[in-house]
Protein backbone atom coordinates (compact mmCIF):
# COMPACT_ATOMS: atom_id res chain seq x y z
CA UNK A 1 0.00 0.00 0.00
CA UNK A 2 1.28 3.69 -1.14
CA UNK A 3 1.11 6.47 1.78
CA UNK A 4 -2.28 8.04 1.44
CA UNK A 5 -1.36 11.06 -1.34
CA UNK A 6 -5.32 12.07 -1.48
CA UNK A 7 -8.24 11.22 0.35
CA UNK A 8 -10.80 10.40 -1.31
CA UNK A 9 -11.57 8.53 -4.91
CA UNK A 10 -11.88 10.44 -8.13
CA UNK A 11 -9.47 13.35 -6.97
CA UNK A 12 -7.44 12.95 -10.39
CA UNK A 13 -10.68 12.70 -11.95
CA UNK A 14 -10.31 16.24 -13.75
CA UNK A 15 -6.29 16.06 -14.58
CA UNK A 16 -5.22 14.98 -18.18
CA UNK A 17 -4.89 11.35 -17.69
CA UNK A 18 -8.61 10.91 -16.39
CA UNK A 19 -9.57 9.45 -19.90
CA UNK A 20 -6.98 6.35 -18.97
CA UNK A 21 -7.91 6.49 -15.50
CA UNK A 22 -11.44 6.22 -16.10
CA UNK A 23 -11.10 3.42 -19.16
CA UNK A 24 -8.93 1.03 -16.07
CA UNK A 25 -11.99 2.00 -13.86
CA UNK A 26 -14.44 0.46 -16.52
CA UNK A 27 -11.96 -2.00 -16.82
CA UNK A 28 -11.64 -2.61 -13.14
CA UNK A 29 -15.97 -3.02 -13.20
CA UNK A 30 -16.01 -5.61 -16.18
CA UNK A 31 -13.74 -8.02 -13.80
CA UNK A 32 -15.86 -7.23 -10.57
CA UNK A 33 -18.85 -7.84 -12.50
CA UNK A 34 -17.72 -11.36 -14.08
CA UNK A 35 -15.55 -12.69 -11.24
CA UNK A 36 -16.51 -10.93 -7.85
CA UNK A 37 -14.28 -8.28 -6.14
CA UNK A 38 -12.94 -10.85 -3.59
CA UNK A 39 -11.75 -12.99 -6.67
CA UNK A 40 -10.13 -10.17 -8.63
CA UNK A 41 -6.58 -8.71 -7.16
CA UNK A 42 -5.43 -5.23 -8.23
CA UNK A 43 -2.60 -6.95 -10.25
CA UNK A 44 -5.18 -8.66 -12.45
CA UNK A 45 -7.12 -5.16 -13.11
CA UNK A 46 -3.59 -3.69 -14.09
CA UNK A 47 -3.13 -6.37 -16.48
CA UNK A 48 -6.45 -6.71 -17.95
CA UNK A 49 -5.89 -2.39 -18.45
CA UNK A 50 -2.49 -3.32 -19.72
CA UNK A 51 -0.62 -1.15 -17.22
CA UNK A 52 1.39 -1.45 -14.50
CA UNK A 53 0.14 -2.18 -11.13
CA UNK A 54 2.16 0.92 -9.84
CA UNK A 55 -0.33 2.94 -12.12
CA UNK A 56 -3.75 1.39 -10.54
CA UNK A 57 -2.25 2.64 -7.01
CA UNK A 58 -0.66 6.03 -8.17
CA UNK A 59 -4.71 6.36 -9.83
CA UNK A 60 -6.49 4.70 -6.96
CA UNK A 61 -4.08 4.83 -4.31
CA UNK A 62 -5.80 1.41 -2.14
CA UNK A 63 -8.15 -1.22 -3.36
CA UNK A 64 -10.23 0.32 -1.00
CA UNK A 65 -10.16 3.52 -2.66
CA UNK A 66 -11.09 1.66 -6.00
CA UNK A 67 -13.86 0.51 -4.70
CA UNK A 68 -14.89 4.14 -3.26
CA UNK A 69 -14.16 5.33 -7.27
CA UNK A 70 -16.60 2.27 -8.24
CA UNK A 71 -19.52 3.23 -6.35
CA UNK A 72 -18.76 7.03 -6.44
CA UNK A 73 -18.38 7.23 -10.27
CA UNK A 74 -19.79 4.95 -11.46
CA UNK A 75 -22.62 3.48 -9.36
CA UNK A 76 -24.49 6.60 -7.67
CA UNK A 77 -24.85 8.08 -10.47
CA UNK A 78 -26.68 5.06 -12.17
CA UNK A 79 -28.70 5.72 -8.80
CA UNK A 80 -29.55 9.32 -9.42
CA UNK A 81 -30.73 8.82 -12.73
CA UNK A 82 -33.15 6.20 -11.61
CA UNK A 83 -34.59 8.04 -8.77
CA UNK A 84 -34.31 12.05 -9.33
CA UNK A 85 -37.14 12.00 -12.19
CA UNK A 86 -39.30 10.70 -9.18
CA UNK A 87 -41.77 12.59 -7.33
CA UNK A 88 -43.67 10.76 -5.14
CA UNK A 89 -45.77 13.31 -3.50
CA UNK A 90 -47.33 14.34 -7.20
CA UNK A 91 -46.49 11.15 -9.53
CA UNK A 92 -49.38 8.92 -10.90
CA UNK A 93 -48.33 5.22 -9.52
CA UNK A 94 -48.06 3.29 -12.87
CA UNK A 95 -46.48 6.32 -14.22
CA UNK A 96 -43.69 6.30 -11.10
CA UNK A 97 -43.55 2.11 -11.44
CA UNK A 98 -43.29 2.12 -15.61
CA UNK A 99 -40.83 5.18 -15.51
CA UNK A 100 -38.28 3.71 -12.98
CA UNK A 101 -38.69 0.20 -15.31
CA UNK A 102 -37.45 2.46 -17.98
CA UNK A 103 -34.76 3.95 -16.38
CA UNK A 104 -33.51 0.75 -15.12
CA UNK A 105 -33.49 -0.66 -18.52
CA UNK A 106 -31.73 2.02 -20.14
CA UNK A 107 -28.98 2.52 -17.35
CA UNK A 108 -28.69 -1.74 -18.22
CA UNK A 109 -28.28 -1.33 -21.56
CA UNK A 110 -25.27 1.14 -21.97
CA UNK A 111 -23.57 -0.72 -18.60
CA UNK A 112 -24.06 -4.12 -19.47
CA UNK A 113 -21.88 -4.85 -16.29
CA UNK A 114 -24.58 -3.45 -13.90
CA UNK A 115 -27.20 -6.49 -13.21
CA UNK A 116 -24.24 -9.17 -11.72
CA UNK A 117 -22.18 -6.41 -9.85
CA UNK A 118 -25.75 -5.52 -8.36
CA UNK A 119 -26.57 -9.28 -7.45
CA UNK A 120 -23.31 -9.68 -6.56
CA UNK A 121 -21.78 -6.81 -5.01
CA UNK A 122 -24.86 -4.80 -3.01
CA UNK A 123 -27.69 -7.58 -2.98
CA UNK A 124 -25.91 -10.39 -1.32
CA UNK A 125 -24.92 -11.17 1.79
CA UNK A 126 -20.99 -9.84 2.24
CA UNK A 127 -21.45 -7.75 -0.80
CA UNK A 128 -17.75 -5.82 -0.90
CA UNK A 129 -20.13 -2.61 -2.48
CA UNK A 130 -23.32 -2.78 0.07
CA UNK A 131 -22.28 -0.46 2.72
CA UNK A 132 -21.08 2.26 0.43
CA UNK A 133 -23.87 1.34 -2.17
CA UNK A 134 -26.58 2.19 0.94
CA UNK A 135 -24.88 5.54 1.17
CA UNK A 136 -26.17 6.82 -2.19
CA UNK A 137 -29.92 4.81 -2.33
CA UNK A 138 -31.96 7.92 -1.70
CA UNK A 139 -33.79 6.26 0.50
CA UNK A 140 -36.54 9.37 1.74
CA UNK A 141 -37.46 8.72 -2.28
CA UNK A 142 -37.42 4.98 -1.88
CA UNK A 143 -39.57 5.55 1.05
CA UNK A 144 -41.93 8.01 -0.71
CA UNK A 145 -42.49 5.44 -3.65
CA UNK A 146 -44.03 3.17 -0.62
CA UNK A 147 -46.13 5.64 0.44
CA UNK A 148 -47.14 6.38 -2.88
CA UNK A 149 -48.05 2.78 -3.93
CA UNK A 150 -50.01 2.88 -0.67
CA UNK A 151 -51.58 5.65 -1.06
CA UNK A 152 -52.80 4.33 -4.51
CA UNK A 153 -54.23 1.26 -2.82
CA UNK A 154 -55.86 3.77 -0.52
CA UNK A 155 -57.69 5.46 -3.19
CA UNK A 156 -58.63 1.72 -4.94
CA UNK A 157 -56.85 1.92 -7.91
CA UNK A 158 -53.95 -0.23 -7.19
CA UNK A 159 -54.31 -4.00 -6.48
CA UNK A 160 -54.70 -4.42 -2.84
CA UNK A 161 -52.77 -7.56 -2.65
CA UNK A 162 -49.57 -5.77 -3.48
CA UNK A 163 -47.06 -4.68 -0.47
CA UNK A 164 -45.89 -1.56 -1.30
CA UNK A 165 -42.79 -1.79 0.60
CA UNK A 166 -41.82 -5.07 -1.44
CA UNK A 167 -42.77 -3.07 -4.58
CA UNK A 168 -39.31 -1.58 -5.34
CA UNK A 169 -37.89 -5.15 -4.82
CA UNK A 170 -40.03 -6.69 -6.90
CA UNK A 171 -39.51 -4.21 -9.63
CA UNK A 172 -35.25 -4.61 -9.21
CA UNK A 173 -35.72 -8.32 -9.26
CA UNK A 174 -37.73 -8.59 -12.42
CA UNK A 175 -35.39 -6.16 -14.40
CA UNK A 176 -32.20 -7.42 -12.90
CA UNK A 177 -32.20 -10.96 -12.32
CA UNK A 178 -33.32 -11.75 -15.92
CA UNK A 179 -30.22 -9.90 -17.00
CA UNK A 180 -27.62 -11.84 -14.89
CA UNK A 181 -29.11 -15.02 -15.81
CA UNK A 182 -29.32 -15.06 -19.49
CA UNK A 183 -26.24 -16.88 -20.31
CA UNK A 184 -27.66 -19.97 -18.19
CA UNK A 185 -31.22 -19.16 -19.33
CA UNK A 186 -29.97 -19.83 -22.83
CA UNK A 187 -28.19 -22.99 -21.87
CA UNK A 188 -32.02 -24.27 -20.62
CA UNK A 189 -33.75 -22.89 -23.61
CA UNK A 190 -31.76 -23.24 -26.53
CA UNK A 191 -34.20 -21.22 -28.99
CA UNK A 192 -34.37 -18.07 -26.49
CA UNK A 193 -32.21 -14.68 -27.62
CA UNK A 194 -32.19 -12.57 -25.00
CA UNK A 195 -33.57 -8.96 -26.22
CA UNK A 196 -33.52 -5.82 -23.50
CA UNK A 197 -37.00 -4.76 -25.53
CA UNK A 198 -38.40 -8.60 -25.34
CA UNK A 199 -37.58 -8.21 -21.21
CA UNK A 200 -39.09 -4.60 -21.21
CA UNK A 201 -42.33 -5.43 -22.62
CA UNK A 202 -42.81 -8.37 -20.55
CA UNK A 203 -41.65 -7.02 -17.41
CA UNK A 204 -44.34 -3.72 -17.79
CA UNK A 205 -46.77 -6.05 -18.93
CA UNK A 206 -46.80 -8.02 -16.01
CA UNK A 207 -46.20 -5.37 -13.40
CA UNK A 208 -48.75 -2.93 -15.11
CA UNK A 209 -51.02 -5.38 -15.11
CA UNK A 210 -50.39 -6.96 -11.88
CA UNK A 211 -50.66 -3.87 -10.17
CA UNK A 212 -53.50 -1.71 -11.57
CA UNK A 213 -56.93 -2.55 -10.25
CA UNK A 214 -58.38 -4.90 -7.70
CA UNK A 215 -57.91 -8.53 -8.17
CA UNK A 216 -61.62 -10.06 -8.79
CA UNK A 217 -61.57 -12.42 -6.01
CA UNK A 218 -59.81 -11.48 -3.11
CA UNK A 219 -57.57 -14.17 -2.47
CA UNK A 220 -54.74 -15.67 -4.58
CA UNK A 221 -56.60 -18.57 -5.94
CA UNK A 222 -57.52 -17.86 -9.08
CA UNK A 223 -57.44 -14.39 -9.13
CA UNK A 224 -59.01 -14.78 -12.70
CA UNK A 225 -61.32 -12.21 -14.34
CA UNK B 1 -6.32 -33.92 -1.86
CA UNK B 2 -6.14 -37.67 -0.49
CA UNK B 3 -6.38 -40.44 -3.34
CA UNK B 4 -10.15 -40.80 -4.34
CA UNK B 5 -10.94 -43.14 -2.17
CA UNK B 6 -14.80 -43.15 -3.42
CA UNK B 7 -16.00 -41.82 -7.28
CA UNK B 8 -18.72 -40.05 -6.51
CA UNK B 9 -19.95 -37.93 -3.64
CA UNK B 10 -22.59 -39.12 -1.24
CA UNK B 11 -20.90 -42.46 -0.86
CA UNK B 12 -21.08 -42.61 2.61
CA UNK B 13 -24.50 -41.26 3.09
CA UNK B 14 -25.77 -44.48 4.02
CA UNK B 15 -23.24 -45.22 6.77
CA UNK B 16 -23.39 -44.54 10.25
CA UNK B 17 -21.80 -41.62 10.51
CA UNK B 18 -24.18 -40.45 7.98
CA UNK B 19 -25.50 -37.99 10.52
CA UNK B 20 -22.49 -36.08 11.24
CA UNK B 21 -21.46 -36.25 7.72
CA UNK B 22 -25.05 -34.25 6.71
CA UNK B 23 -24.48 -31.70 9.60
CA UNK B 24 -21.53 -30.69 8.19
CA UNK B 25 -22.77 -30.70 4.55
CA UNK B 26 -25.35 -28.50 6.21
CA UNK B 27 -22.44 -26.18 7.80
CA UNK B 28 -21.20 -25.92 4.26
CA UNK B 29 -23.59 -24.82 2.56
CA UNK B 30 -24.33 -22.04 5.60
CA UNK B 31 -21.16 -20.66 5.12
CA UNK B 32 -21.15 -21.05 0.97
CA UNK B 33 -24.74 -18.84 1.08
CA UNK B 34 -23.10 -16.29 3.55
CA UNK B 35 -19.58 -15.84 1.94
CA UNK B 36 -19.41 -17.46 -1.61
CA UNK B 37 -17.78 -20.88 -1.90
CA UNK B 38 -14.50 -18.73 -3.45
CA UNK B 39 -13.53 -17.32 -0.38
CA UNK B 40 -14.58 -20.23 1.94
CA UNK B 41 -11.51 -23.04 2.50
CA UNK B 42 -12.12 -26.31 3.52
CA UNK B 43 -10.23 -25.39 7.15
CA UNK B 44 -13.09 -22.96 7.85
CA UNK B 45 -15.46 -25.73 6.72
CA UNK B 46 -14.05 -27.62 9.49
CA UNK B 47 -13.63 -25.34 12.20
CA UNK B 48 -17.08 -24.11 11.77
CA UNK B 49 -18.19 -27.93 11.83
CA UNK B 50 -15.92 -28.01 14.73
CA UNK B 51 -14.18 -31.12 13.15
CA UNK B 52 -10.63 -31.40 11.63
CA UNK B 53 -10.18 -30.90 7.79
CA UNK B 54 -8.76 -34.58 8.08
CA UNK B 55 -12.75 -35.80 8.89
CA UNK B 56 -14.12 -33.22 5.81
CA UNK B 57 -11.55 -35.00 3.44
CA UNK B 58 -12.66 -38.63 5.25
CA UNK B 59 -16.35 -37.69 4.39
CA UNK B 60 -16.39 -35.96 1.01
CA UNK B 61 -12.70 -36.40 -0.33
CA UNK B 62 -11.86 -33.31 -2.13
CA UNK B 63 -13.60 -29.66 -2.61
CA UNK B 64 -15.18 -30.53 -5.96
CA UNK B 65 -16.99 -33.63 -4.65
CA UNK B 66 -18.24 -31.80 -1.59
CA UNK B 67 -19.64 -29.21 -3.80
CA UNK B 68 -20.92 -32.59 -5.98
CA UNK B 69 -22.48 -33.41 -2.85
CA UNK B 70 -24.00 -30.05 -2.19
CA UNK B 71 -25.65 -30.04 -5.75
CA UNK B 72 -26.56 -33.78 -5.52
CA UNK B 73 -27.79 -34.14 -1.56
CA UNK B 74 -29.29 -30.88 -1.11
CA UNK B 75 -30.21 -28.75 -4.41
CA UNK B 76 -30.81 -31.37 -6.70
CA UNK B 77 -33.92 -32.77 -4.07
CA UNK B 78 -35.46 -29.27 -4.17
CA UNK B 79 -35.80 -28.79 -7.87
CA UNK B 80 -37.32 -31.88 -7.50
CA UNK B 81 -39.94 -30.66 -4.86
CA UNK B 82 -40.44 -27.73 -6.97
CA UNK B 83 -40.82 -29.35 -10.74
CA UNK B 84 -41.91 -32.75 -10.03
CA UNK B 85 -45.88 -32.01 -9.02
CA UNK B 86 -45.68 -30.18 -12.71
CA UNK B 87 -47.54 -31.54 -15.79
CA UNK B 88 -47.24 -28.78 -18.58
CA UNK B 89 -49.68 -31.09 -20.45
CA UNK B 90 -52.48 -30.92 -18.14
CA UNK B 91 -52.13 -27.76 -15.35
CA UNK B 92 -54.07 -24.70 -15.80
CA UNK B 93 -51.70 -22.33 -16.38
CA UNK B 94 -52.21 -19.80 -13.25
CA UNK B 95 -52.47 -23.17 -10.99
CA UNK B 96 -49.03 -24.27 -12.52
CA UNK B 97 -47.99 -20.78 -11.74
CA UNK B 98 -49.12 -20.83 -7.86
CA UNK B 99 -47.79 -23.99 -7.69
CA UNK B 100 -44.85 -23.26 -7.92
CA UNK B 101 -44.45 -20.31 -6.59
CA UNK B 102 -46.19 -22.00 -3.10
CA UNK B 103 -43.10 -24.61 -3.39
CA UNK B 104 -40.49 -22.21 -4.08
CA UNK B 105 -41.46 -20.30 -0.51
CA UNK B 106 -41.69 -23.73 0.85
CA UNK B 107 -38.19 -24.74 0.10
CA UNK B 108 -36.76 -21.68 0.86
CA UNK B 109 -38.76 -21.75 4.41
CA UNK B 110 -36.70 -24.52 5.49
CA UNK B 111 -33.43 -23.87 3.73
CA UNK B 112 -32.59 -20.08 5.40
CA UNK B 113 -29.35 -20.78 2.99
CA UNK B 114 -30.86 -21.37 -0.83
CA UNK B 115 -31.81 -17.74 -2.19
CA UNK B 116 -28.07 -16.42 -1.38
CA UNK B 117 -26.54 -19.56 -2.54
CA UNK B 118 -29.08 -19.64 -5.82
CA UNK B 119 -28.68 -16.18 -6.52
CA UNK B 120 -24.61 -15.98 -6.07
CA UNK B 121 -23.28 -19.65 -7.11
CA UNK B 122 -26.15 -20.82 -9.93
CA UNK B 123 -26.96 -17.09 -11.24
CA UNK B 124 -24.11 -14.97 -11.47
CA UNK B 125 -21.51 -15.41 -13.68
CA UNK B 126 -18.59 -17.36 -12.73
CA UNK B 127 -20.99 -19.19 -9.79
CA UNK B 128 -19.22 -22.16 -8.67
CA UNK B 129 -22.38 -24.70 -9.06
CA UNK B 130 -23.71 -23.46 -12.46
CA UNK B 131 -22.92 -26.35 -14.34
CA UNK B 132 -23.56 -29.05 -11.46
CA UNK B 133 -26.96 -27.44 -10.96
CA UNK B 134 -28.05 -27.26 -14.45
CA UNK B 135 -27.35 -31.06 -15.05
CA UNK B 136 -30.24 -31.62 -12.34
CA UNK B 137 -32.33 -28.40 -13.93
CA UNK B 138 -35.35 -30.86 -15.44
CA UNK B 139 -35.17 -28.73 -19.06
CA UNK B 140 -38.20 -30.83 -20.41
CA UNK B 141 -40.68 -29.42 -17.76
CA UNK B 142 -38.96 -26.02 -17.95
CA UNK B 143 -39.33 -26.21 -21.54
CA UNK B 144 -43.01 -27.72 -21.35
CA UNK B 145 -43.76 -24.76 -18.81
CA UNK B 146 -43.02 -22.34 -21.35
CA UNK B 147 -44.95 -23.67 -23.66
CA UNK B 148 -48.16 -24.01 -21.00
CA UNK B 149 -48.08 -20.25 -20.96
CA UNK B 150 -48.16 -19.72 -24.42
CA UNK B 151 -50.66 -21.53 -25.66
CA UNK B 152 -52.97 -19.96 -22.40
CA UNK B 153 -52.51 -16.92 -24.19
CA UNK B 154 -53.16 -18.50 -27.58
CA UNK B 155 -56.59 -19.60 -26.25
CA UNK B 156 -57.15 -15.64 -25.27
CA UNK B 157 -56.42 -16.70 -21.39
CA UNK B 158 -53.67 -14.59 -20.55
CA UNK B 159 -51.92 -11.58 -20.67
CA UNK B 160 -50.07 -11.36 -24.01
CA UNK B 161 -47.41 -9.13 -23.38
CA UNK B 162 -45.87 -11.67 -21.00
CA UNK B 163 -43.20 -13.38 -23.05
CA UNK B 164 -43.72 -17.03 -21.89
CA UNK B 165 -39.54 -18.14 -22.21
CA UNK B 166 -39.33 -15.24 -19.28
CA UNK B 167 -41.68 -16.10 -17.01
CA UNK B 168 -40.21 -18.73 -14.88
CA UNK B 169 -37.20 -16.14 -14.55
CA UNK B 170 -39.31 -14.00 -13.08
CA UNK B 171 -41.21 -15.81 -10.64
CA UNK B 172 -37.57 -16.87 -9.61
CA UNK B 173 -36.88 -13.22 -8.95
CA UNK B 174 -39.45 -12.64 -7.58
CA UNK B 175 -39.74 -14.92 -4.77
CA UNK B 176 -35.68 -15.13 -4.16
CA UNK B 177 -34.13 -11.71 -4.43
CA UNK B 178 -36.25 -10.56 -1.76
CA UNK B 179 -35.23 -12.97 0.29
CA UNK B 180 -31.59 -12.61 -0.07
CA UNK B 181 -31.95 -8.56 0.10
CA UNK B 182 -34.24 -8.85 3.25
CA UNK B 183 -31.24 -7.14 5.78
CA UNK B 184 -30.07 -4.44 3.59
CA UNK B 185 -33.76 -3.44 2.32
CA UNK B 186 -34.16 -3.30 6.12
CA UNK B 187 -31.63 -0.51 6.61
CA UNK B 188 -33.36 0.90 3.67
CA UNK B 189 -36.93 0.60 5.27
CA UNK B 190 -36.22 0.37 9.23
CA UNK B 191 -39.80 -0.13 9.86
CA UNK B 192 -39.79 -3.33 7.08
CA UNK B 193 -39.65 -6.74 8.83
CA UNK B 194 -39.20 -9.80 6.40
CA UNK B 195 -41.85 -11.88 6.56
CA UNK B 196 -42.20 -14.75 4.34
CA UNK B 197 -45.99 -15.16 4.56
CA UNK B 198 -46.28 -11.51 3.36
CA UNK B 199 -43.53 -12.16 0.55
CA UNK B 200 -46.06 -15.27 -0.68
CA UNK B 201 -49.01 -12.71 -0.42
CA UNK B 202 -47.47 -9.70 -2.55
CA UNK B 203 -45.53 -12.33 -4.99
CA UNK B 204 -49.16 -14.19 -5.88
CA UNK B 205 -50.95 -10.93 -6.04
CA UNK B 206 -48.46 -9.76 -8.43
CA UNK B 207 -48.07 -12.45 -10.40
CA UNK B 208 -51.76 -13.85 -11.14
CA UNK B 209 -53.30 -10.53 -12.06
CA UNK B 210 -50.28 -9.34 -14.27
CA UNK B 211 -51.01 -12.68 -16.13
CA UNK B 212 -54.34 -13.26 -16.03
CA UNK B 213 -56.83 -12.16 -18.85
CA UNK B 214 -55.44 -9.25 -21.06
CA UNK B 215 -53.78 -5.79 -20.73
CA UNK B 216 -56.84 -3.12 -20.15
CA UNK B 217 -54.81 -1.08 -23.16
CA UNK B 218 -53.34 -2.70 -25.76
CA UNK B 219 -49.83 -0.55 -25.22
CA UNK B 220 -46.39 -1.52 -23.94
CA UNK B 221 -45.50 -0.56 -26.88
CA UNK B 222 -46.80 -3.55 -29.50
CA UNK B 223 -48.09 -6.22 -26.84
CA UNK B 224 -48.60 -7.78 -30.15
CA UNK B 225 -49.30 -12.02 -30.58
Amino acid sequence: MLNARRSTAGRRARTPDSDARGQLLDTAIALFAERGIANTTVAQVAAAGQVTSAMVHYWFDTREHLLDAVVEERLAPLFRAIWEPVDPERDAPLELVQGIVRRMLEVTGTRPWLPSLWLREIINEGGLLRERALRHIPIKRVQGFGQNIARGQARGELNDGIEPLLLFNSILALVMLPQAAARIWQRVHPTFKFDRAVLERHVCALLMHGIAGRPAKRRLSGATR
